[in-house]
């Protein structure tokens, strides 16, 4: 691989809500993901639910950089959304995996 | 969240190369993504290096189906490249951890 690949930043994380509240964190993040669209640097902003526990919350994120994923908690909304979903959750959040992307399909 | 959402099939492995080889390996599954462009259903496939250990490859998929994922080995040149990547990977790929994926921002 050259050394000029332009490589991106990704994060993949799980949120747990609290029993019964798994449809409702998934919709707040659905929320989240539909005001990051045109946030800078965000590629991929993926919710989905794991098929083992319905409290379980997938979040898949691909941004230009790290810098700009931390500076998404200043776009518009989102830290209320953020409020809304803090008091269903079953524990503080776990830190999520990161990654270096190389590339793919689908990646805008 | 209505029943009437419509979900995808998400997918997210993690392929070990043998020491060293983690950059070809990574190469491979980037022209593998290439041909998938074309492929029924298939939204992403994201390919990614961990931030721990240089020999690891994620790949995250996102289809319409189960069945559209498990179709893609027959896209023209799919076989050729697992048949490359094998003899580098350090033992048999991982079962991935498969998700149902509800939606988000990037996702065509």
């Amino acid at each position: 691989m050259q050394n000029s690949v332009i490589t991106k930043y990704g994060l993949h994380g799980k949120l747990t809500a609290q029993s019964g509240k798994g449809d409702e964190l998934a919709e707040i993040l659905l929320q989240a993901a539909d005001l990051l669209k045109s946030a800078k640097g965000c590629h991929l902003y993926v919710i989905s639910k794991d098929q083992q526990t319905a409290e379980n919350v997938w979040v898949y994120e691909v941004w230009d950089s790290k810098e700009d994923h931390d500076n998404s908690l200043q776009v518009a909304g989102v830290r209320e959304l953020i409020g809304k979903a803090m008091p269903i959750l079953a524990g503080q959040p776990e830190k999520g995996m990161e990654f270096t992307v190389l590339g793919g399909t689908g990646l805008n």
